[in-house]
């Protein structure tokens, strides 16, 4: 199978986990596309749910779609968050932000109890890196944000648009993204991320996931984290 | 003195420290507002700098006083910074954030070779912590956000504008107060909310300034950090 047919596979067996009067958490991406598709089509035969979402782009698909949706200050809690991520290691550990939402897919998944993420094989790694790891910045400072990454040794690049200009996200922040290769030590890599001044979210997903569902050749595979 | 007297005072004693050539950040608040009008007449007196600015507000006034303004991603390197304080300890450490611009402002800072910072004598504290520790933080899950604060004992609340709403950074973001009272241990608390998601910045200033100009009643007192 191509890799939208693995991504569409793992996108309509993902909807399995929503069950009727559940708060569901919508992430970002094109793997969620096909989710959110299949759920609206479980929402128009009768499922009763209501969902936040991790971007403007989901909430748009998802009001198409008739699925009812909530603002997420508006909730008390998540039951589980669906979503993608661009790699996750063999200690379930991850990288997200490819698609420039990290920072509202991190809120939403730290408020939920459950957190299901939706993969085609080609994302399952034995280390993270290889994905270069998306910072969101504040655009004030950022030149000189940029060049303490670069001392750091973190290999940052500036995302650009097609027309050639820094991409910006939903909050009107930049994205830098650090080439990597290898993040050895990801814990370590957070905490000192954490701390710096400009770096509204990092793209580092630790200690999160607690079910992969994986889109290979012979049919969408489950894996329960059950460190 | 009265306490605007004695910001006055400092304000223009401050403006001692800027020499010829400078790239000088500017903070915000009170006291900077008597300082960047101090500075303005010696700009339009000669002397030549160049100026950073921490919020639109100040960049306005020094606007108007025909000082010579820089963003701050168009700078490579920062002189000295003036900015005031809410409080300061015996250790200099600071608060900041009373005027809801502190993240600007802790950018200028980190990127400034020295920091200067200017106050009336009611502000130098024992133990920081009277004046409540501003947050600005993401609309974005704030109610999520406010409630671990609030589990984790921090007595957070909302700051509010005169009409009643959210009162919004420069940034488009909300300012969480911490009513804490006492802050025993200030790097221990910052550690804490930096690994927070939605929190922007705090408003702790830890081993940042070098410099206190502080407004006693028998005329301003210079303190050096020495430590």
């Amino acid at each position: 199978m191509d890799q939208n047919e693995l991504k569409k596979a793992v996108g309509i067996k993902s909807v399995d986990f929503i069950k009727p009067q559940m708060t569901v958490g919508l992430g970002t991406g094109s793997t969620v596309y096909y989710m959110v598709e299949e759920l609206g089509r479980r929402v128009q035969a009768g499922l009763k749910i209501q969902c936040v979402t991790t971007s403007t782009r989901t909430w748009d698909q998802a009001e198409k779609l008739g699925i009812p949706l909530k603002k997420l200050n508006d909730v008390d809690h998540i039951d589980l968050t669906i979503d993608g991520a661009d790699e996750i290691d063999k200690n379930f550990q991850g990288i997200k932000g490819g698609g420039g939402a990290h920072t509202y897919e991190k809120t939403v998944a730290l408020n939920s109890q459950r957190n299901l993420w939706i993969v085609d094989q080609s994302k399952m790694v034995t280390t993270l890196g290889q994905f270069p790891l998306p910072l969101e910045v504040n655009p004030f400072g950022c030149q000189q944000l940029f060049q303490r990454l670069e001392k750091e040794g973190l290999k940052p690049a500036f995302r650009i648009d097609k027309q050639g200009n820094n991409l910006l996200t939903d909050m009107k922040n930049y994205i830098i993204d650090l080439h990597l290769g290898q993040i050895k030590h990801p814990h370590l890599l957070a905490d000192w991320l954490d701390h710096q001044t400009g770096i509204i979210e990092h793209g580092l997903f630790l200690d999160l996931v607690n079910t992969v569902v994986v889109g290979c050749d012979d049919g969408p595979k489950i894996i329960e984290n059950i460190r």
